[in-house]
């Protein structure tokens, strides 16, 4: 199998949620696996002075017309949560402590979250949803509470953030194959072939 | 003939310039014509509280990673040139006092312009370099260079900008089809798709 692909997103992110809906057929059609990384764009949006989509004059209005059109192109199920975006704290950690003990549980986890946010607007920058989401794939309700307040768990994810940064990642999904990045859910025909061909 | 599908475009983006290359055809095929709008993302910028791409920390190196390998994608030949953006008032104003004259030949211009600031790195920020790419094209040096200065010309142009941003334009490419809004290079497919189908 070669190298696996990196594939950055964050969880109230639209465009992000479309690619997580592709990304592992894609990865999987080139022999690769994808490595699904969450990580929290307001961390971005501090270094590079943006900011997220809805209020900005314009584009905002854009954005909220592309995102469900988007939606039914792809024929993702897709509904505009109420509050868009938010944080997404306490599912990143949870996402990363349930990865470093079975990386095929967080991703599961990671689709659930999606559902919530996306489906069922719930608020997914409370702890409480995190813990209701993992407890009903079976993940102890102590356990999970316990690790969203583990300093190392909180460590974990302020590392992954920053190595993203550091890789360059500024948006959602932000995926990177064999080092070539590529941003946005638009960009994922051109992530095809890459891996198709290898670049260009 | 059905109504013509809208081109928005900023003479010194180099997405706009991509999607020049492929629009009038991508209408025709639809049996559209394709109204080409220059207009200024300076004062979009000043409105939406954005700006130019480069300066911008992580999305601005992307930019300038991810603009030539599509180039290279779409086969369109491109080089970056030296200043990256500029202003583009000069090209603007000549572009529409030629198209209230013959709007074919004010496309022949707007190609001319994208060949010079995409492919020879000329100063297009300056009116000589507009009156000279008139002047190759057989229009009177005198004549352009009297309406680079005329007010009425002037006017004509601030008016297209404000009506652009009063449209939702606040990027370039900017595709409006029946109004339906399409921003971005990468959206081509969907206009295709929009134009094939009647929207989804």
């Amino acid at each position: 199998m070669r190298a696996p692909i990196d594939f950055y997103f964050d969880f109230t992110s639209p465009y992000g949620y479309f690619a997580s809906t592709r990304i592992d057929e894609l990865a999987a059609k080139y022999g690769r696996e994808a490595v699904w990384r969450p990580m929290l764009l307001g961390a971005v949006f501090k270094i590079a002075g943006t900011g997220p989509l809805p209020p900005i004059p314009l584009k905002g209005d854009y954005a909220l017309r592309d995102i469900p059109r988007f939606a039914r192109l792809l024929g993702v199920p897709f509904k505009l949560p109420s509050v868009f975006p938010m944080a997404s704290v306490p599912p990143c950690r949870a996402f990363y402590w349930l990865h470093d003990q079975n990386p095929l549980r967080a991703k599961e986890f990671a689709r659930a979250v999606f559902h919530a946010y996306f489906l069922d607007d719930r608020d997914i920058s409370k702890s409480e949803t995190t813990i209701d989401l993992a407890a009903d794939m079976g993940v102890d309700r102590d356990q999970i509470s316990a690790a969203l307040n583990d300093n190392a768990v909180k460590e974990r994810l302020k590392t992954e953030v920053d190595l993203a940064i550091k890789k360059g990642v500024f948006g959602s999904p932000f995926i990177v194959v064999d080092g070539e990045p590529f941003w946005g859910a638009d960009r994922l025909n051109q992530v095809e072939k890459w891996l198709e061909t290898g670049g260009w």
